[in-house]
């Protein structure tokens, strides 16, 4: 095993370029077989292994910066750096992190988890590389889906007047995690066929000369025509247009070619663009096939390709998919957008039933946003679906573009609250304050699978900007016997007691029963409330229970700054101060990667944690 | 007068041809007349009198759709749909908006204030209309430095595989507000020359196919390449490339030219990019030699230029500008960077005294941060300079890029709380919201011109994320008496008096001594508290002074929700549930225009309405 050799940072440099194929087999062949163990992300990885080696090959760790976008293809970087070993506890709770982390190797240069991002934090290292005075090569890769991203093209525009080298590698396998949009996708689908542009440069050049004066005259006029003629022939016009060198297209998975051109990149006075052609999947053949489906996956069987675990009851996110499309037969205005995701959001159906009102905009969710202002003001009724995480990208765009213009746009908030193996970069842990601060917004989280349909039917009825928030997996089943209108602004009352107020937030509302089942047992008697609205707040309902309540306890998956209990504690502390406000709520640190249960547990979320706070409260021992 | 006959929209078509540039001539005067009175903006609205002429000479409103990006250049259009009488109360409390409101007039298709957005906006419409089968004609109009915003090249990438029409006008000055940066700037430059190559398209060709036999052959072999060919001789390459079809450039005060090339954009099937060239401030000298100056300006002399208003005492944006240049010759290791508005935010002189360490990026806040943190990790302290209703295009930047790794980046963030005439798109009320929530972060608020350079050169020497929020307008020059040392989390106090205590959030401070002095007048005692720290909150002082005060009062420009209010609330309600805790904060809604001590009154943050709020409260009735 070449494999055996790679111990630390920069062990490939001893190893003998022949040997690279062979190395690129073994290290595919341990992904694969580590992936169907762990699960992670496949598809992705098995597409960059030359790639990554071809780069180690030139740069030198931890001198040299690395970037990756997004950072969901960084395995094979994290077994050449001495991480190998630590793949058996992939994405688990204290385990090697799926992405790029900086506290667990000085050769990873920044923290990845979002997209469109690497070569703004790229061109700060070098930047700051060039001011102090140093020497070494900064290289950002990034996905031609991440292209799509506009913070890639304001990078790409402010590095255009750099007079230093720095990298910019587009690995470009034609994918988001789905199939790519938009007009650059295309534009780089172009120069994937280019190699004939560079011929013809030659080719048209020499027969125009051989033709005496006339030809040799036409030359030169193009000549003088400022880099005109030199954008004719070449591909990359795109991007030596905007001052960027561009170099490529290279097979990404042939290393001598790549190699050549990554040291040819670094001696580029500038940025420059290099273009490398990979395949997703690539040596695997059900992840070359369904690169989508082995994007994320979780442990797998390797001869067929099909995921062990048992498929459970629908997610949430299946329970959208399902009502989206049946709202979308009913009313002939819905219309759906995604940023890239149509799989993850559960848009593929109604795309395939409504192509004209479905919408994939490319990694984009600030355009997404602003989009369906525009499809709101034209008639249309949109449905922005996007992860509560990536949602943070778009804060201004909801606050400026549709609640400033009160205008009806649904957005479908999947992947809020705490969302497990990813970690820190995309847990939905915000999205509560940063909603509840927009004036206009409504804010619903359901809580079981069927209030997630009546608030679809809720949102497509009413007026202004609304969003539905709700967690990553299997959709609640449970309290289905609970099926009160969804009205703006109000709670729905569970089980009525008296003493202590139980308020859950949607995605908790299954555990804030095991609370108040424990609360039972120990001889109280809670009410129990299904928040529905964190904005508008029911006040009239807390006007009601501070009559017979002396704590109010609010659960919620968010942070505390901004979300719901403050909002609670705020109204109360003003209006009924002989009552009390317990607020459980996710602590005001990142969440690391681990199982839902357990992070709950681990920031004070947990069952067990909120009935003892509950039972230990001041206001329930006096008398 | 030619003008008095356009009393509605569409007045303007029965105006003859022959009389459109005399009617510009009058526009313009009654714009330098108007605007030398009330304020407003000037340059930019002076560039595109002939281009919104020629647009309104071709389309109808409000069939028609007229998106204006940023909207500070919409007062010919305002004229020209009938709301010239109302420029006497342009920017004032109830009077016309600066900018695009629908609710001003129905032939306003898209509020509009911050900047990028309108593609985004104009290709919602589109899709809209060709949905629902309807006819109309949709215009964007972006600036070539709106066109530096990530946002616009998302929305130009995802039309580009639109089938039906959509006229994207870039309305090019070679400026932002400032002199324009980056790769898209100098590539827009290079087309401004451009004409040259129309030209040679078709020397070349008539040229070659002279030539027997291999002339033609090439020119034939050329036509078979693709679109190749097309693209070497067209200006505008990087939009076609991009699957866009590109117009111009035209001379963009040559009215017949524009109306001309704006007919064949609306006979295109598919979107479509019209490139005007126009000059900021153009027919006023004092506007076209110093358009940054006229960007937005105060009423001021006709004849000489200069603003009338006296300079008053320096405005927290001098502070800053001043300070920010002796830190960076402290510490070399100090960058600054602003995105577009260097004058805005005071960095001008930091930029030509240190011009290796300024970064104008562009109007890129998502690309700002990111390369801040980027900076921060190559070994700079990179100062952030935006303000605030801009960085909300940034939270997720701030959140993922920078406080999740806990980088040491310093976020300077001007006109934070009401910033007056500009209106509700420029309020800068939700900051304290959107950064409260984010781990990692610490939230400072100066109360006087000395305290922000305190604060400045605590944020240097500090580890992790910092946010300085400060208002727009004259630095506040009382309390000078007041300069405890700035420590992480500690406010400071003011005045010590017993039950009351009134804590107020740096910009409110002014007005806290007044309500104070309010109390004191009616027999109270009160405490005043100089929060400066929003967050890390100070638990210890609220534990303090929780000893023998029963009336907490939080003072701050910003929503309620998730503001300090709330966080004093929360967390006095659940330590202190003896004291009462009255919050006042921006309301819920969005804050028009007027002037900020006139809006305070209205949204409940006068002082008035904070010290009887206080004397009514009814704790202080209890003994």
């Amino acid at each position: 095993m070449i494999l055996e050799k790679i111990k630390k940072p920069n062990d490939i440099h001893r190893i003998p370029l022949a040997d690279f194929p062979l190395l690129a087999d073994e290290i595919r062949d341990f992904l694969i077989q580590s992936v169907s163990k762990t699960g992670g992300h496949l598809a992705s990885n098995l597409g960059v292994v030359e790639m990554t080696l071809a780069l180690h090959n030139v740069l030198n760790f931890p001198e040299d910066k690395l970037i990756w976008d997004v950072g969901h293809q960084a395995y094979t970087h994290k077994i050449l750096t001495g991480r190998k070993e630590q793949f058996t506890n992939l994405r688990q709770e204290g385990g090697l992190s799926g992405f790029p982390k900086r506290n667990e190797s000085d050769c990873d240069s920044f923290d990845a988890g979002h997209s469109s991002n690497s070569i703004s934090a790229g061109l700060g290292y070098v930047r700051a590389r060039d001011i102090l005075g140093q020497k070494y090569t900064v290289v950002s890769v990034i996905g031609d889906g991440a292209l799509t991203g506009g913070m890639a093209y304001e990078a790409l525009n402010n590095a255009a007047d750099l007079k230093t080298n720095f990298i910019i590698i587009i690995n470009d396998n034609n994918m988001s995690i789905s199939r790519n949009v938009g007009g650059m996708s295309t534009y780089l689908s172009a120069l994937r066929t280019a190699e004939a542009y560079t011929g013809m440069k030659l080719g048209v050049t020499k027969t125009l000369k051989k033709i005496p004066r006339v030809g040799e005259a036409v030359v030169d006029t193009m000549r003088k025509t400022k880099s005109s003629i030199k954008q004719l022939f070449i591909p990359g016009m795109l991007f030596e247009n905007m001052g960027l060198t561009y170099l490529g297209p290279v097979d990404g998975h042939n290393m001598r070619q790549m190699m050549k051109l990554f040291n040819e990149a670094k001696r580029v006075e500038g940025p420059v663009v290099v273009h490398v052609l990979t395949k997703k999947g690539r040596g695997y053949a059900p992840a070359s096939n369904h690169p989508a489906r082995f994007h994320g996956t979780g442990p797998f069987d390797i001869k067929t390709g099909r995921v062990l675990e048992k498929k459970k009851s629908p997610t949430y996110t299946d329970v959208f998919a399902k009502k989206i499309v049946s709202l979308g037969e009913k009313n002939k205005k819905l219309a759906a957008i995604t940023a890239a995701m149509p799989d993850g959001t559960g848009l593929v159906e109604f795309g395939k039933r409504f192509p004209d009102r479905f919408f994939d905009v490319g990694i984009a969710e600030e355009h997404a946003v602003t989009f369906a202002a525009g499809l709101a003001l034209g008639g249309m009724i949109p449905v922005v679906a996007i992860y509560s995480s990536f949602l943070q990208r778009a804060v201004d765009q909801m606050l400026h573009d549709v609640c400033m213009q009160n205008l009806h746009v649904i957005f479908a908030i999947d992947r809020a609250g705490l969302v497990g193996a990813d970690g820190e970069t995309h847990q939905g842990c915000f999205d509560l304050s940063y909603l509840s601060m927009m004036p206009n917004m409504k804010v619903l989280a359901p809580k079981n699978a069927a209030e997630l349909e009546q608030m679809l039917e809720y949102a497509v009825d009413c007026e202004g900007p609304v969003a539905i928030r709700y967690p990553r997996g299997c959709a609640y089943q449970g309290l289905t016997d609970y099926r009160a209108p969804v009205i703006t602004g109000k709670s729905e009352i569970i089980a009525k007691g008296k003493e202590i107020a139980v308020l859950g937030v949607g995605s908790m509302l299954s555990d804030c029963e095991k609370v108040c089942q424990g609360l039972r047992e120990d001889g109280y008697d809670p009410t129990l409330v299904n928040v529905r609205f964190v904005k508008p707040l029911d006040v009239e309902l807390l006007d009601c229970l501070a009559g017979d309540h002396r704590l109010f306890v609010t659960v919620e998956e968010n942070v505390k700054s901004g979300g719901y209990g403050e909002h609670v504690a705020a109204y109360m502390e003003a209006c009924h101060p002989e009552s009390r406000v317990l607020t459980a709520s996710v602590w005001d640190h990142f969440v690391p990667q681990g199982k839902v249960e357990s992070l709950r547990a681990k920031i004070g979320l947990g069952v067990e944690d909120i009935r003892e706070s509950i039972e230990n409260s001041e206001v329930l021992k006096k008398k």
